[in-house]
């Protein structure tokens, strides 16, 4: 036995501290979890978690969005934050457990593609609000059968339940939601990860939202909709059977109401149709036939082992609505203004646990694409450049992801290609914006701050195929211009000479200028056409020759 | 109204499905915030739960900690893990709750170092077992004063509640703490992100412990103390006054017992005295003599500023524990082994909240720094050399951080800083190891899965000054080793050209080649020295001059 021996504390003495904690005391102590740290990004965590959830209502009630953010500078580094949503409103009897109960919604226990997912974004905003001004929010809400009522809402934290104060009902009837709340210790700036930034972003990915943004200055940008018409509402599904886990096969049975495991299969699962049945029944070491609430962890396994040898349809997409090739390329050419854009979309595919998701990647190429780093004024010839440098925009279900890019499955998947295979030789200094949108019935965050993608194997696969395919594009295009700026330079260096090469052709053959002009002009022409043919470049797109006057340089 | 209005759903509808959630289910649902995802990033994550858990039970109760840790493949992706520690055990009637209910323990509430803070950790893994495999986690456990009990426990996942069974009293007494449960999705492999790594960093952190390793293989690695006698046990002291919230500063004054607030300022937190106390007096806007229970926001917040114009004693420090210079360096030549260790301590000191914190950093040069890459064997003159990268050994509380380095506080300073200024001209590609611990009452993790510290202003203030005063001592000695390195090759070239000198002079002199040999040496010395210290490098270390064979190779 050592000395320390006898300094020894007895267990009973150490667990005597012992005791629970609500999920609301943990938020509010564990802050940093939920993306409130550092004074800009707290403020655009704020203004994503209300803008989401403004969205998500709006959408999933069948309403075109419109949303009016407004962030109101009280003191130095005092705001005010308001959102304002068209959205379906609250019910009277939900809005205190809806904005001011942490882990309580309507989305975390359905198989559904929404922004929001946890049930923790609003109320740990409003938690938020009240720990650094000590003011509960102010809530204006209206449903389409409901009076319109305005209340007061903050959170106990130590029961994790809402209090509400200074209800009332309102004349002026709004159908949607008001969140208006104070915030300390946060900063309003412009920038990469600003409020402007993310909204941008927002605007870009959900071109049938209209945004209205009111800067502590007094300044509005408006983005308006671009798409008039409301993606389709994403359908609840069933889970797909592809990555279902055990657990699940066996909490889901003990739940079934059916009366056997091969209709609680038919019921429970998308897909799961009599020849995926009979197929498992085959492989499966017990009968099929057997009450589902009766089965054991071991022949789930066996249920999910006999799947995995089973051919299923892929996964109903009702769920899934991604943005859509059109819409990406809409927005993306007339925000962004590149030169060209490639979109693609993936199929719907399944990761681990089952979830379903769906990849889409967009690239824009040159023009203004890219993040401007800075004006080189050097290059006389051809006046002012802008230098751009790469930037990555990342979504997951519509919604802009800002921070934490290291960390996240977009970001790692994106630096991973091979870009130099495609024609981009350089990808940290190019005049590139990758888009990558990943919508899935649940998003696998590595944090409840919802800023990064776990590495989930199959969504990293899928995100790099998709990147592959549109780089192939992109790179045909790249390599065209670049044949096409060697060919303007040749045809320069051609045309250069050719006045020279055409007197000193006249002096000695004694024909006319302009026809010994016009046939060396063709000539080139018809040269630069052969390269082209040679190099597998079919169809050189047609212009005009370059109207530049000769100029007096000598050759070298 | 847009065409959509009739296709609108009503608010009540789509509220029908309200719901609210356990903790249990938040974090079974989205594991990916625990750290659990990737196969060895799960395994590795699972270890670095039990072993903290260990480690601050044992040192919580004055135990020198000696730990066993056990991976055991079952199947492919299928293992059992068995962490076995000489704690103080857990009471039979805490054993429930300790682990099988997130959100519980006797850390989360309290001011206190210790490397789990959240009461998810080991409960998080039971569940993720329980998850995978479907079996329960058995528990052995003993306190000194109790019988040795066994039993199996799992979590009820809706009701956030344990679930045991089997529970037996054992005949064979053990003091401490076995937990064994099996996992599949997991994979074993060696390399950056393994158990063996992780384990390596804890043992070079915690000298005190020893900790005992069997792989998959039945290969044994053992890490004995180096360090006989337990670190100093952190205590828990009250909160400082600079930092603590408006927040903190109304909720602890509505729950204490003082009847005045000057008494509650005194007895609430650390190092609030009389004379503090009578500033703040002068400074607030009303009487300090209120009752603490009916102060009201604006008063909290009139006291928080009135505490930023008071001069206070820095926080107390007993209740930050810090590894010590010695027990840094001692460690990280034996493990490490490089050519030299420069290590600092900072203050404790106190970031936003009020939580104190400290920081240590070391860093090793040369020789075993850095992380082996590859072996150069094109350098034919030298042999065969080691080119090593640098590496950044992040700990929170002494406990290591292996993954999401690039979200972490303590990488993003490490590389802000101009290693260039300290003669480490490349430093990704350099033979450096970076060891930064931070150690705090309460760690600013960005996520439950405990892998990253946030940006917190203070904290990255102090790790970068910690840097610069250790990289500045780095810095000379760098500087020496490159100045020994030039004296060395001029002594090198010096010698080599020495013999034909002197035959050419012994031919034109006369004078015999020792005599002119032995005064050339001495000028050449002389030289050099005359160099270093004009350098004003003064005390050249003595070597013997090298004792090469002079080559027949000509001056170009």
């Amino acid at each position: 036995m050592s000395k320390n021996e006898t300094e020894e504390i007895d267990a009973n003495v150490l667990f005597s501290e012992f005791k629970e904690h609500s999920v609301a005391d943990f938020f509010k102590k564990n802050r940093q979890m939920l993306g409130l740290y550092g004074k800009q990004r707290t403020l655009t965590t704020i203004i994503h978690e209300l803008v989401t959830n403004s969205l998500d209502a709006c959408e999933e009630a069948g309403i075109l969005p419109e949303i009016e953010v407004q962030v109101s500078e009280i003191a130095k580094e005092h705001y005010e934050i308001a959102v304002k949503d068209n959205g379906p409103g609250i019910p009277e009897n939900k809005v205190g457990n809806a904005l001011g109960k942490l882990l309580a919604g309507t989305k975390f226990h359905r198989l559904v593609q929404t922004r929001g997912q946890q049930g923790i974004g609003v109320s740990g905003i409003i938690l938020f609000s009240q720990i650094t001004t000590g003011k509960p929010s102010k809530v204006i809400t209206g449903t389409s059968k409901e009076k319109t009522i305005s209340l007061e809402i903050s959170i106990d934290s130590k029961t994790n339940s809402p209090k509400m104060t200074n209800k009332q009902v309102l004349e002026k009837k709004h159908r949607g939601t008001i969140i208006k709340s104070k915030f300390k210790e946060i900063i309003y700036k412009k920038g990469q990860n600003s409020v402007d930034e993310y909204l941008r972003r927002s605007a870009i990915a959900n071109p049938h939202a209209s945004i209205k943004f009111q800067d502590p200055f007094g300044e509005v940008v408006e983005y308006t909709r671009t798409v008039k018409k409301l993606p389709q509402i994403p359908k609840e599904v069933k889970p797909h059977p592809r990555g279902v886990s055990v657990d699940e096969m066996l909490s889901f049975a003990r739940h079934s109401e059916s009366r056997k495991v091969s209709s609680y299969l038919a019921q429970a699962y998308d897909r799961f149709g009599s020849k995926a049945i009979e197929n498992v029944a085959k492989l499966v070491h017990f009968d099929i036939n057997k009450d589902p609430k009766k089965i054991t962890w071991e022949e789930a396994e066996d249920i999910v082992k006999a799947i995995k040898q089973t051919k299923f349809i892929a996964p109903n997409t009702e769920n899934l609505v991604p943005i859509g090739q059109n819409h990406i390329e809409k927005p993306l050419k007339s925000i962004v203004d590149p030169e060209f854009v490639f979109v693609t979309t993936r199929k719907p595919a399944v990761y681990q646990g089952g979830y379903a998701f769906q990849v889409e990647v967009g690239v824009a190429y040159g023009g203004g694409a890219g993040r401007l780093m800075f004006i080189d004024k050097k290059n006389e010839e051809e006046g002012p450049k802008e230098i751009r440098f790469s930037e990555i925009i990342r979504y997951a279900n519509k919604a802009p992801l800002l921070f934490d890019a290291g960390g996240c499955a977009i970001t790692k998947t994106v630096q991973s290609v091979d870009w130099k295979r495609y024609g981009v030789s350089n990808f940290d200094n190019s005049p590139i914006t990758v888009f990558v949108n990943v919508v899935s019935v649940h998003i696998p965050y590595t944090s409840a701050g919802k800023t990064a993608i776990a590495e989930e194997e199959e969504i990293v696969n899928d995100i790099k195929l998709a990147l592959m395919d549109v780089s192939r594009k992109v790179g045909g295009f790249i390599i065209q211009k670049k044949r096409e700026a060697e060919r303007k330079e040749k045809r320069r260096v051609f045309s250069k000479y050719v006045p020279e090469i055409v007197a000193a052709l006249s002096r000695s053959t004694g024909k006319s200028k302009e026809l010994l002009e016009k046939n060396l002009m063709t000539m080139v022409l018809e040269k630069l056409k052969l390269d082209d043919e040679e190099n597998g470049f079919e169809e050189p797109i047609k212009e005009e020759p370059t109207k530049e006057e000769p100029t007096k340089e000598k050759k070298e």
